[in-house]
């Protein structure tokens, strides 16, 4: 059995990338795939669980798991910080689970840099009229609101070139296709079918 | 628009490489993949078309074209030789099209050198016993005759860990859905998707 791979998931606020995580592991029916749960200091929001969506902590518990080393990246994003688990990333790669961080680009740097095997996504809204429109769906936010809004997005947008891949997020369906496309690839590569398919393969190549 | 990609495709006979590439093909409305036709020494067999399977030249044309250059590469697979014709590649590739090139791996290599960029397939039997269950169809083939195939295709075979990625072709149908996952994954590459996208992604990236 070969490692499972460590999937960065970024996108700005509105592409619909956690619909798009979340439609992937529900469509799965065979758990080799699971969603990293991070630790932030923001504020839980109306409709936000403990330990599923983040494991909220206070900016003092944030600290001390940085001091303790128990990050494999964390960095500040709009004024909040966010942290990776380690060890759990680590025991799920090594049972052969793919892993989805769903993190900004500062995080995606930090993890490329420790775990060159890790691929990643970058996900974009279809126009810059459609990303205004998600980011203003309630529709009462002031004008200065969306603007830093658009601002945030435009700055996580401008490292979209980071990344693996990229995948538009226009067609909701069309876009889920895509994500599916680029694990069932990754899953195809060499060093993974070599892992998969060793016994067969020694038959193969056997002697006689 | 961006270049086309490159694929280069190996298997060995009787692994299923050439019903793969039409499935492919015919299920492809756009016309933006296509196969290379090459040129070869070998006799014609029946059902084959010159201009279609191959082009079928003397031992004479072949070596004055490698003399004059057509050949992006070529070699001698199993006593007779077989060469790629370069200039029709490049027209293609520039006009944004994917092209195919059902060859062996030593053309593998010679291209692999000549163009980075190309990704490489390697098509697997599911075992020995089928591989030897469909090189034997006809049935009436030598002891010394299927052996002597079975030598071709472990030696070709050998070769699988020089390839990007690895189909295992047991149900026909799952393969093709892997070959069309890996062609769909290559165009959401970040260079890909840069060029296919370079106005959308001006307007996100624009101050206002
Ligand atoms: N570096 C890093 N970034 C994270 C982590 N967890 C979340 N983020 C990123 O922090 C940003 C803000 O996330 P949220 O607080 O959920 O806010 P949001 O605007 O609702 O974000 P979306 O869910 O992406 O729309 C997003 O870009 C996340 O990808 C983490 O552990 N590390
Ligand atoms: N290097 C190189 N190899 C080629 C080229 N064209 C075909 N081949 C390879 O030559 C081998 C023999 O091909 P064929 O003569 O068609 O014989 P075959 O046993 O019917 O092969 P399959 O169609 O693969 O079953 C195959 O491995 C092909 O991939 C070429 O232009 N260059």
């Amino acid at each position: 059995m070969s490692k499972g791979t460590l999937y960065i998931v970024s996108a700005p606020s509105g592409a619909g990338k956690s619909s798009l995580i979340n439609a992937l592991l529900e469509t799965n029916p065979t758990y080799d795939m699971k969603v990293s749960v991070s630790h932030t200091t923001r504020g839980m929001r109306p409709g936000e669980e403990h330990g599923v969506h983040y494991n909220f902590v206070s900016v003092e518990e944030f600290t001390d798991l940085v001091e303790q080393g128990a990050f494999l990246e964390h960095a500040e994003v709009f004024g909040n910080y966010y942290g990776t688990s380690r060890l759990w990333i680590e025991e799920q790669l090594n049972k052969g689970i793919d892993v989805f961080l769903d993190i900004d680009w500062q995080g995606a740097r930090q993890i490329r840099k420790l775990m060159p095997a890790a691929k990643s996504i970058f996900i974009l809204p279809p126009s810059k009229e459609e990303l205004e429109r998600r980011l203003n769906t309630r529709g009462q936010d002031s004008e200065t609101v969306i603007a830093r809004r658009m601002q945030e997005a435009r700055s996580e947008i401008s490292h979209f070139d980071e990344y693996d891949y990229v995948i538009v997020n226009d067609d909701f369906d069309v876009a889920l296709i895509d994500f599916k496309a680029i694990i069932r690839a990754e899953r195809l590569k060499q060093d993974k079918q070599a892992a998969k398919y060793k016994s067969m393969l020694s038959a193969l190549l056997a002697d006689q």
